[in-house]
């Protein structure tokens, strides 16, 4: 099932697409159903009974508007970094012994098709398509073999980045650099577990004003889903709609020579897998 | 004015605090006011309006209950690292030229007379009490000469810190190492603005068993509030009910001969200036 947030006359809605891209309100199906996607996560056996409201969808419960994030409000944005060998290569970094987590917060969170304001205090900002997994399933001390069972679907997420403030500044931490308003979009729809097949064996594609850039597969993790799974919740408790974006291929505009920064104008493009393509316009501040 | 949220049975209800110390539900005074603290700084006028509700409030609008986490909800947690000279002379960091800046998640928020579980995988938990400033007022590439603007009051706070996942993994992240389950309790109450006085020139102590551990002042910052806004500000807008940790002096338990980390049955006390104090029990997972 493909899971979408849309804008509506009612406010933010869950969607289900049917199979010729149409969106159906679930709760307009199913009132007892919530609007909210985290919320529907959430609640036990929220994806079964969405898959029986769509099933059941009369033509009144199809509606309009412009695609949201699938989670505009994660409680949690999780990255990993240097998780492919070829980007890790890239940038010059050790290839790390367990996972590398940094996190943003939720001013980034984009939907798809958004126009995204550049700061006007930096001048190096970059693209990282990433697999982004949503959770679905409240966890801490999760075994690798029963992490899966906490992943309720996937996205195409883009980790935007702004180099001159990552890198380089006094006390080494990204953040910064990460959490500009809007330099995490995601989108457009979340495809769910049961229908996705295996994540670790996906394209993983970027393009920037239509010229590909980052051609990679999730196949070359270095950490998989599981492991990562299991590493952060030694740490912490994760919850249904936190998201973990997975880390990037090869391929960065940092990386390049010379540089391929982002600027007024440009649009990138993320396709990975079976999740759509999720586009994204950028404009000086 | 103080301001703390309390666990009813009709559920979180912000409360205002009257001089001897009674809670009084601002939402059972005036229906027309919002029930979440986050969601009264949202108001325009809240606090005022707020004001009003305490002193007409009749007996019946004193409310009972446990205290929670002033903002059980924030958007965002925002640290700032090595914030004081003698902090950062005794981890070996250089002086910082600008804020250096971290995360934590929303799963970290605590309220006082907290219990927290100490994860497992750490050996080396430490205390760090920190001025924690909330945003009242949304705002990006807000002028320091404005900043003081958007800051709606203060609250003790306690930037708990597992040592062995903050340095020394790889990529250099702090996150792990601040955001365990529990690590930022915060509290008894926020003290607004109006009322607090110059929060440049506050003493900030913590105690571990009852040994006082940190004695510092904010007089000692090395990057005042409005530094601090402006500076988060030029990259991400801050809304109300955001949060930032604003560093810790000297005395953690890492920088000790022999080291004192937190274990289970330890007891922190956190009270800086006017702002009660803040009481914490850790207890092992």
């Amino acid at each position: 099932m493909k899971l979408a947030t849309l804008h509506t006359a009612r406010g933010p809605r869950v969607v289900a697409m049917t199979d010729d891209d149409r969106h159906v309100d679930l709760n307009l199906v199913d009132s007892s159903l919530p609007t909210s996607l985290r919320a529907l996560l959430a609640l036990e056996g929220g994806l079964t009974r969405a898959a029986a409201a769509l099933a059941n969808a009369p033509d009144e419960a199809v509606a309009e508007g412009k695609l949201l994030a699938p989670i505009p409000d994660p409680g949690k944005v999780i990255c990993i970094g240097l998780n492919y060998r070829d980007h890790a290569e890239e940038t010059n970094s050790p290839i790390p012994s367990e996972p590398v987590v940094f996190g943003k917060f939720g001013n980034t969170i984009r939907g798809p098709e958004a126009t995204v304001t550049l700061p006007a205090v930096s001048e190096q900002v970059d693209y990282e398509a990433e697999l982004v997994v949503v959770i679905g399933r409240t966890g801490k001390n999760v075994a690798e073999a029963d992490a899966m069972n906490h992943v309720a679907g996937y996205m195409n997420g883009n980790d935007v980045s702004a180099r001159d403030w990552q890198k380089g500044r006094p006390g080494e931490q990204w953040l910064l650099g990460k959490t500009p308003d809007g330099f995490a979009p995601t989108g457009p729809f979340l495809l769910s577990a049961d229908e996705a097949g295996d994540p670790h064996d996906w394209p993983v594609k970027l393009e920037l004003n239509g010229r590909t850039m980052q051609d990679g597969s999730t196949a070359d993790f270095l950490f998989t889903l599981p492991q990562i799974v299991a590493h952060l919740t030694k740490i912490m408790t994760l919850e249904p709609g936190d998201l973990i974006f997975t880390g990037t291929p090869a391929g960065v505009g940092a990386a390049r020579k010379p540089p391929a920064w982002i600027t007024d104008g440009s649009e990138t493009a993320v396709t990975i897998g079976p999740l759509g393509t999720l586009r994204t316009r950028f404009v000086a501040e």
